[in-house]
């Protein structure tokens, strides 16, 4: 079952990256295992070099528990084997398995012309240097799809589909054993095993994808649906006024080491094709995108400059270096714009409102409405999944689910069909500010509209009045529309409506969505989800400081909190802790509570039988007088 | 409306605060007004020397719009014309409705004696000085029932219901004139406008509470009940092991600036009764307790020689300093007791776990329990409410909604019973740790066991695994339960499992679960709990940016924030900001667009008109192809 880890596969370079780059090119990142952590990999079957890497928290001896195995979406960072080389990129992973597949062949190479911005040094910093290592990129051979949907519906189990399930699984086998199964899942069909057949059927129906450019192999391959763990993405991306590349590529790496799934660049400014680049070969999970901010860039910034040729050519740049999905705003339309004007705050998705300025001034469909069919088939030929794009999406809880945002979901409904057509993963973006009892409805309206294409949420937040704790405000939505089948989270940080995130922001983020991604899966009965929280209040109630802080999501912060109050070092070992002292705790107590009855018992009867008996209404102990 | 500000009620003493104490004996805490806030007073008019605090919240002159009135739970602290000096206690604002309604007389003065911990100096720190003011106690002439609920089934309209009744109204004038209701209630009715003999209504029918212990007459009145805003509550309280007096007394403060409704003085160790004392003089907001942490000090901390005797006296003692509601761990019973064994967390609740031993210890019911009636008659004589306390909520996910805990909630629901047979008023405590899924039936179970008194839940918490983030984990719990129909939710705080919260975590516990208040609001339609979110908003989309802080919870952090990312101080006021930079900026996008939209239509006919037509599904500017 395990293996040993994978040999970093450097790539020959014949660069220096001691002097031959301004200072940001060789960018530091965080590596190193988690506490108690070590990296396993679990073997395929089907395709035996499907290695999928998990952590493993191992726990104190006298726990007499095995080492809990959690999902891992650190990638190669957290290996102590492996070597890291920012300059050189992350090993190929899935390499082979394109290539085996037959069906692609090299494009021709796009890089940065000279004309794009990138090239020249007009903005105050230094230009971002070019990633140091060329990838020749790989396209679909005749037109042919070569998606991950494709195979799908052919009925061809990938490596990536066997991977994912591998992926999805822990902790299931073990509580099938325990016959624990609850929850309330509103119609998502969560299986006890994650088979391989049952991620190609899912994927088939268009209800999952697995975003996975063929010119993106060093991610591990990754699940977006309703019936497999609620996942999250995180925002990254700097912006012409902040922001160097190094500080992006390490907010990627420290966001995949928190647990982020997915992460989006969101980078605007002069220098967006060399920071993307140097983020893709450094990315363990898949990529995203709004192609839009970089066409928008190529025209001066001038939104009525934009038309299709340029948005197309953007597509096929980043279709090239190995973007995993795309955000497209093809479902604003024109008649949609009026019907922001009476909202409190209009149009808040950048995406939506360069299109709906687009829109009004040439007074006509937008060109990503009109070329969505050849959309398509550049993404078809890549594998470029779709995150059809919420442009209306309420900025308020006033603007919550209206006419705008609704009228736009419906249109997203009708480009899901085009898209599944030309075979092409998609899934659906959603809101925004939606106050709580209003967001099952935005669930609802997404499945029946959009054929249970996967739901991808931007929270929602469910007030407005909190900024600077907007990762708050957003993960009560995010955790309830998760629950109700949101299949991916995408992150709120603390810096939302204010500034743009820094590393602390990115961890606070990613943290605060873990919490909602696997609240969501707790309520709707995921197999295997209540694991983890159970062996951590075991350890919890057992005293075992260490494993407590080990099992939860961030052992840093929870270490270093018990560490603050207590002035005495004996009570991090005592029985009890500062919090309430010896003689409160009721730790302490519950534990002399279970020795004495089992002291008391021990010679009649045994303690399960005991407490039978009570459930069933007996009194063991005396009759007592019912006061009234 | 508006009236000066009440003088501080300075009561003469001959204390010299610079060098007769240690030095904790004279705390500094916070003081001063909130950005752009005054405070304004609303006068009643059944009772005119009832005058309501409110904040008022400035606007920008360029908005055009009035300031935004607010809830104000800080007391004199945010009023600059007030007069602060702890060693003296803030004025005695109900001291005058308590002595006319001539139900009281003075009680035996009730000090600590010299037997109890405080007059010793067995601690490392200096022994708490004695409070340097001395306050009479009162109790009701008798054996009245000198409670709210005991007048308002007599239909009498206290100035305390009057109060409460402005104080919850801020904003619904303005809502109901906008025409908005908009939310799902559950059952629960909230009525367009809050009258005193609403107010009454829901005490008498024991489904809202007021308390207000009348040796406590510092504290302005508020209300908890499920048809009302929903509360919560700050836990403070020093430990064996750590934390002193001033820096408690500086917590409550801290805490209801930041809006705490109410605050639990959960102190342990030899210092209570003056802790307490300190705490209850200075305290703007009901100061509620668990009576057994004192009990338990009184017999060195040994659970099994506890008894009736010393239990009373120490009721009777927090009565008459004025303690506004006890928790009381009456609703476990012997028999629940091995219900608890096969959890995964036995007992977490201190109480419970104290008392169980004592019942299995006595082998026989608790003399809670036992002597319950005598309890309420303590009670009603002093006005102390009921907070009937979960001893056995569940510690984990895996123990939520047992056997256990739903076996207590039914004891729970008959405790509620002989409370009001005997006029006192009465709130019930709930978990915990329960997933999302399981959270409705707490409140359904809840309000049908219960007779619909208001329920006050800690959190609770939606999952085990994130130690140091475990207000969020609860805030999502929290935010969902208040909306089912929660009156109160007990705060938790980041180092919630790990140590005692200091003052940064108490404002991070309380700014989050006036977040999860507030979401419940407006989840439940509450009438105006909108117009704060609105005002914000318009704030935001016109990029009044002080206006946004300053309505925000916390102005403070939301300034900080903004401050953080953009080097260049233009940034501050431009229309755009460094998230996204001029070019993408959707608000400004956004804006531009209205202007364009506005200038095209103008010619022709309304924007209103217009939306409306697109609304209908007419289409203004051309026939669209659609594309298939």
């Amino acid at each position: 079952m395990m293996s040993p880890p994978t040999p970093p596969a450097a790539t020959p370079s014949d660069l220096d990256p001691s002097g031959s780059h301004p200072a940001n090119s060789c960018p530091a990142v965080t590596t190193g295992a988690l506490p108690a952590s070590t990296k396993v990999f679990l073997a395929g079957s089907r395709h035996p070099d499907v290695r999928v890497p998990m952590r493993s928290i191992a726990l104190h001896p006298s726990s007499g528990e095995p080492p809990v195995l959690v999902y891992d979406s650190s990638g190669p960072y957290t290996d102590p084997d492996a070597v890291i080389d920012i300059t050189r990129g992350l090993p190929c992973l899935r390499a082979g398995w394109i290539a085996a597949r037959g069906d692609v062949e090299p494009g021709p190479t796009r890089t940065a012309p000279s004309s794009e911005p990138d090239a020249t040094n007009e903005t105050e910093g230094p230009a971002t240097p070019a990633f140091p290592v060329s990838h020749p990129p790989l396209r679909a051979k005749g037109g042919r799809a070569v998606t991950q949907l494709a195979y799908a519906r052919a009925g061809i189990i990938t490596p990536e589909m066997e991977f994912v399930a591998i992926r999805e699984n822990q902790g299931r086998e073990a509580a099938r054993a325990a016959g624990a199964r609850d929850g309330e899942a509103f119609g998502a069909t969560l299986p006890d095993i994650v088979t391989p057949e049952f991620v190609r059927d899912e994927v088939a129906r268009g209800r999952a994808i697995i975003p996975a450019n063929i010119n993106h192999p060093e991610a591990e391959p990754m699940i977006i649906g309703r019936n497999f763990l609620v996942k999250i993405n995180a925002n990254i991306g700097n912006s012409a006024v902040a922001s160097s590349m190094a500080e992006e590529v390490e907010k990627m790496v420290w966001a995949t080491r928190w647990g982020a799934d997915t992460v989006m660049d969101l980078s605007t400014g002069p220098q967006i094709h060399n920071t993307r680049e140097w983020i893709l070969r450094n990315a363990p999970v898949p990529i995203g995108t709004v192609p839009l901010y970089q066409a928008l860039e190529k025209v001066g910034g001038v939104a009525e400059d934009l038309n299709w040729e340029i948005f197309r050519d953007t597509l096929i740049e980043q279709a090239e270096q190995g973007v995993d999905y795309f955000t497209i705003h093809a479902g604003l339309r024109l008649h949609h714009v009026p019907l922001t004007i009476e909202r409190v705050t209009g149009i808040v998705s950048r995406g939506g409102s360069i299109m709906a300025r687009w829109c009004l001034h040439h007074h006509r469909e937008s060109f990503l409405y009109e070329h969505f069919e050849e959309i398509c088939d550049i993404a078809r030929a890549y594998d470029v999944a779709f995150s059809l794009g919420d442009g209306l999406r309420p900025g308020s809880i006033a603007d919550a689910n209206d006419a705008a945002q609704f009228a736009e979901l419906e249109t997203l409904g009708e480009l899901t069909q085009i898209a599944w057509a030309k075979d092409c993963q998609v899934m659906i973006e959603g809101p925004g500010h939606v106050p709580m009892h209003k967001i099952k409805e935005n669930m609802d309206k997404q499945l029946a509209t959009c054929g249970e294409a996967p739901f991808y949420t931007l929270g929602p937040l469910t007030t407005d009045i909190a900024p600077g704790y907007d990762h708050i405000t957003s993960a009560i939505g995010g955790a309830m529309i998760g629950w109700f089948g949101t299949a991916m989270l995408c992150y709120v940080t603390p810096k939302e409506h204010l500034g743009l995130p820094d590393r602390t922001d990115v961890k606070t983020g990613v943290i605060t969505y873990k919490i909602a991604a696997h609240a969501a899966d707790l309520a709707k009965g995921h197999p295997g989800a209540r694991s983890r929280d159970d062996a951590l209040s075991r350890a919890r109630f057992e005293f075992r400081w260490e494993d407590q802080f080990n099992l939860s999501l961030d052992p840093d912060t929870a270490h270093a909190f018990h560490d603050k109050t207590p002035a005495q070092e004996a009570h991090k070992v005592a029985h009890f802790c500062s919090m309430c002292g010896p003689k409160f705790c009721s730790m302490r107590l519950s534990h002399d509570l279970r020795a004495q009855t089992q002291k008391a018992q021990t010679q009649k009867e045994g303690m399960a039988a005991m407490a039978a008996k009570y459930r069933k209404g007996g009194d063991l102990y005396m009759p007592v007088k019912e006061e009234t």
